[in-house]
């Protein structure tokens, strides 16, 4: 056991939410309760924004129920912010906060742009004598942050993607007496983990099942391929099942997209419109009927239909992140890692939060078959095991019953900070 | 107990699939196998389309499994056809085939369409005195029958729709430290029955709950009321929730869509655009930022998330059209008949096929508020209980285990018939 550190903990939430960030949070709250060191837990609303304005919640407040519930409750419970902390002063704000608050744990759940921000906070204590554990937790849909595994939130997004491209294909089996392109757009915007993840609907890995074509940001979009073997899984049955990632780029690196870019606020291109730009192709170079969706938010959302294994993985990181930082370790971020043995078992470790900060990991070449427009038994090994198991989510009068947190603001301490 | 009739029975799927059209299938076999006098149970094979080419497949000799699989599996399990039946011939062609088979009980499970289509056939049969009973089983997402009080397949979708909007409002809720403008295009040619059972999403029925804003068909779109509309939510909350019916149309009856428009078999138009249409009109007059998402066929397959009372009133409805053809009915499809007493009940009546063929029932224009935007306490009153109870989806490697029927051929008696 490391030296005692008695104070405050604070757990915030960033970025994109997901199905299992609130796992994730359950878990921190749930372990924190185990430790007489620590004397209050509090939650951060709407990530690093809330703790620049001393927007602090007393989560040891909260009912049981309303815990229990986190574990299937979708979206940031505490509120997230895509805000961007660049100067100094808001670095110093946040140590300001910490230090008024007794805060001595700090629990940052979100993707490397969040974990950046972690760091940041983690050095900036450490080179004012303040002390401090800082130990991030890691999120995102996306699954491309280095280091660990897999990422808790990509399970979820992609056992509804699959439960969706395997109904979707159904309906289409039993209606074609004419040929049908079918476009489904996906989210992923420089890595196509999500769209790849869609060749789990498969019931065998063969080009038979659908869905037939698997678009990837990684494999730059040649529009006479596509056509080409749209025309060839059409020869052999009624439809084709088309799955591409929103951040589909041609040989020059240009979106496929039919809107104007723009730009969010870490300078991400804000895309849309692959879906659509693919029926168009489709319809106008071979006359045959396409039809597009795009599920949109509802892809990180749906909770209700989420993998248990997700789930699980982003509750003991939430739990893991408490044990850490009670050990004394701080400046690191849990990370997921897989067993070597036959069957799938999953631990987890550490990792230095700047090592995370910054990468991205890409979706391996070689687990992308020849074809390019599909995915080999290495990447399915992999993927197969994050959408096991189903999350019971209580309905009431027909739809979930989802949480929400009752919020005990904590009293401010500080003067009002101009964010900016 | 009517004339005994003994024979086979033919039964057969039609237009759109829903969540629970493989129920009523599951209802019209399963009761079936408790008569005597019925010797076979067929299935035509992708509509009245497998009728013309003599394809039908011997149900009886289905695994228990598969026929009990039914009830959970989305989409047409015998396929479905739009052929819209228009010549002499085919029809003469039918019941050419029906004698061939000794097919003396015919269920058309379908919307109005399939309704006209079973009703011509009926007539022929009395006319050329070939004793025939014909018993349509409704079914359709849209809700769109007449004399029926509600119809086998609505309740899923809606089930669906508002678990979704129900999940994207949540992250929508955590996401917002900037205004979003969030559109969610639905189902719905020419009634808003599928856009207005968003309302029930709402824990209360009131304009603070999401969807904020509900565009149904039948109000001519407003650009202006819409944009005010959308203010006022934004003053309130972070987000507005918008459900738009895709056949959302100005003053003039034009379609709000991006696209052009093309038609179907049967002349209906075939929509799409009109959320993004609604996201560039936000975009552009009020500078907010804006999303849309669009189901497309996922709203109607989505078994994963399908309604119990409505999977059990389809069943249902599959038993009773088997059970009045026994009584000696014919020329009738099988309704839903609302009990009047305080809680809801729903027993079932039959309607002449005539009377059904044709009509369209429109949604209540009192059950719309002053507002336009929202719908009153009559249509949730009414719609409620549609969406009540989960089906449990049986799961295999992270993804619903759904049934594929075998699918043995019955040999053919007849030659080729030339389909146009």
């Amino acid at each position: 056991m490391a030296e005692e550190l008695i104070g405050n903990v604070l757990v915030a939430q960033s970025g994109g939410p997901t199905a299992v960030i609130n796992a994730s949070l359950a878990g921190v709250v749930t372990e924190a309760l185990n430790y007489d060191c620590i004397e209050e837990i509090y939650g951060g609303l709407n990530g690093v924004l809330g703790i620049l304005n001393e927007e602090l919640i007393d989560l040891a407040n909260e009912s049981q129920q309303n815990i229990r519930g986190l574990r299937y409750t979708p979206a940031s419970a505490l509120g997230t912010c895509r805000y961007k902390v660049r100067k100094n002063e808001d670095y110093e704000r946040i140590l300001e906060v910490f230090e008024a608050h007794n805060i001595r744990y700090f629990f940052y759940i979100g993707g490397n742009d969040s974990q950046d921000t972690a760091d940041k906070i983690s050095k900036l204590a450490q080179e004012k004598g303040y002390q401090l554990r800082v130990i991030g937790i890691p999120k995102t849909i996306d699954n491309d942050l280095v280091v660990t595994d897999h990422c808790p939130g990509y399970g979820s997004v992609v056992k509804h993607l699959c439960t969706t491209i395997k109904e979707m294909s159904l309906d289409h089996e039993g209606m074609g007496q004419h040929d049908l392109v079918s476009i489904v757009e996906v989210m992923g915007r420089t890595a196509g983990w999500i769209a790849a993840g869609a060749t789990l609907a498969k019931r065998r890995n063969t080009p038979e099942d659908p869905p037939h074509i698997i678009l990837l940001p990684e494999v730059p979009f040649s529009a006479e391929h596509f056509l080409e073997s749209v025309q060839v899984v059409l020869k052999k049955h009624k439809f084709c099942m088309v799955v591409a990632g929103e951040g589909l780029v041609d040989a020059d690196g240009n979106y496929l997209t039919t809107s104007s870019t723009a730009k969010d606020a870490f300078g991400h291109s804000q895309l849309g419109g692959v879906g659509d730009y693919l029926r168009g192709l489709v319809e106008q170079h071979l006359g045959i009927k396409a039809r597009s969706a795009k599920f949109g938010i509802a892809q990180r959302a749906a909770a209700h239909c989420s993998s248990q294994a997700d789930n699980d993985e982003a509750f003991m990181c939430g739990q893991v992140a408490v044990k850490a930082a009670m050990e004394g370790q701080t400046d690191k971020m849990v990370t997921l890692v897989r067993s070597e043995a036959d069957h799938y078992g999953c631990e987890t470790g550490l990792a230095p939060l700047g090592e995370i900060a910054n990468g991205v990991k890409a979706l391996p070449s070689n687990w992308i078959n020849e074809d390019r427009i599909s995915m080999n038994y290495q990447f399915t090994k992999y993927a197969y095991p994050f959408i096991q198991g189903e999350v019971d989510v209580p309905y009431e009068n027909g739809v979930p019953k989802y949480v929400c947190l009752s919020k005990t603001m904590v009293d401010k301490k500080l003067g009002q900070y101009a964010v900016s």
